[in-house]
């Protein structure tokens, strides 16, 4: 919704604009990921409600395969009411729903199943640690890389849950608040980066867009091509360029789902350069 | 959304709970109309999105007929956000979308006729006032008595619409701040009342419900029965006790839809008084 300020107590006011998108880490993700043609499972659970459907039409749209997807009774779809204030802040609040309640102790063996034969495992913070545990302890038992993303649930990480994670990646406003440095340049992200893990600056590359849209979605678009490319068999260096063009296709476009490529437009990308 | 306070600018905070519910005035007073088996027709405007699906379900589980209803593109379907507050505060940002804009200058012949060869026409004010004009002028030419629901937006109502409204339905608040007169008792309400339109207290019938679970909608399920009894030819004193029985009832069951008696345990209701 667009807002010119807040709402105050008690107070009803019309918004300027407003639309309802499917959206989370976990969807968006996964729906880049199939996408960009690489066979993908989403493990999650919805609501019987409205934006619960509007996920699975998105997740569909994208070639997500929903054997894994549970709908649960009497408890809405996890979803956010994004106030974007006409001074540029932005105020969010977020329902968990179905993302945060009603999760089985145990997930059930299928479902482990399919983390055990995957390439590869993206885990979000949005829904209970205890969940991602148990899907990192069943993805590191059968040598499948996992890709945590920082982003969701602040708090610290379970070490339970560090323990089985490959790959960590944080936006950078999470990397400020994992290192306490600053990561405003270029320069002070990799200064960060380095104090998380040994890397050298000269390994990132860069893919610039010709215009910035909308920025919405481009790092899960960028941490799920990364994904696909590393669980094709691409190096590091290779999957990083890959996840580079992905996202740079991403931010021309407006909306999340919407902007991800397909993965032609990717290849198209990364052979004109 | 269930919050504990107000986020501030730039925060992104939790929600105990949230749901999203069908609702709006019209959609309100027409599904409750239509689950009192009077035949409804509902004009009005949608968006392509999960929210208009949901009003669409809601008619259609009401037995409303749509043929009037307009999906339009590129605009979400109007909508509202309630941020319940502990404090028993509610803030509410409300987007206008599909019901204020993306109108035709002129509405069509055909939504005009089923105007011109209803019983009774209800008008809310969360479209614009052109439009009602429109409905209101047609209803007008052809003797259909008009109910103007005094919610929605504030503002002075056009006296070219006010000229072609038959019975004009405020709630408390809207009553004193058309009046200037507080409106926190009965006694203060009858008062109110006659400062609008002479109206004598003994006229009011009331019926207690045995217990209150929640008033939302109990305001449109009074009008659209007040509505349904007046146009199938009872007396305004039957018809204001059959309003009575239909929002006794609502109030006793959660949420606003969902409550809205079917025509069976309205009259069950007044045999048993």
């Amino acid at each position: 919704m667009q807002i010119d300020r807040l709402p105050k107590e008690g107070e009803t006011m019309s918004a300027k604009t407003g639309q309802t998108l499917a959206g989370g880490k976990g969807a968006n993700q996964a729906t880049c990921s199939g996408k960009l043609s690489y066979q993908t499972f989403f493990i999650g659970q919805v609501g019987e409600d409205a934006h619960g459907r509007l996920i699975i039409e998105a997740l569909e749209n994208g070639g997500v395969v929903l054997d894994c997807l549970n709908v649960v009774s009497n408890v809405p779809t996890g979803h956010a009411v994004v106030m974007l204030q006409s001074d540029g802040q932005n105020s969010i609040i977020i329902v968990g729903g179905a993302n945060m309640s009603c999760w089985p102790e145990k997930l059930k063996d299928g479902d482990l199943d399919v983390v055990r034969n995957a390439g590869i495992v993206f885990l979000q913070r949005e829904i209970p640690d205890s969940v991602n545990i148990q899907v990192a302890k069943a993805a590191r038992s059968a040598n499948v890389p996992v890709i945590l993303d920082a982003g969701g649930m602040e708090g610290l990480i379970p070490v339970e849950l560090l323990r089985c994670v490959d790959i960590f990646s944080p936006n950078e406003t999470e990397l400020a608040r994992l290192t306490g440095m600053r990561t405003e340049s270029f320069e002070q992200i990799c200064q960060a980066v380095v104090k998380c893990y040994e890397m050298e600056k000269s390994q990132l590359p860069i893919i610039s867009a010709t215009k910035v849209i909308d920025t919405t979605g481009a790092g899960d678009t960028f941490t799920a091509a990364f994904a696909v490319a590393l669980v094709e068999g691409k190096s590091r260096m290779e999957s990083l360029k890959f996840a580079a063009a992905a996202a740079s296709l991403c931010v021309q476009v407006k909306g999340a789902i919407p902007s991800m490529p397909a993965r032609k437009a990717v290849l198209d990308l990364l052979h004109s350069l």
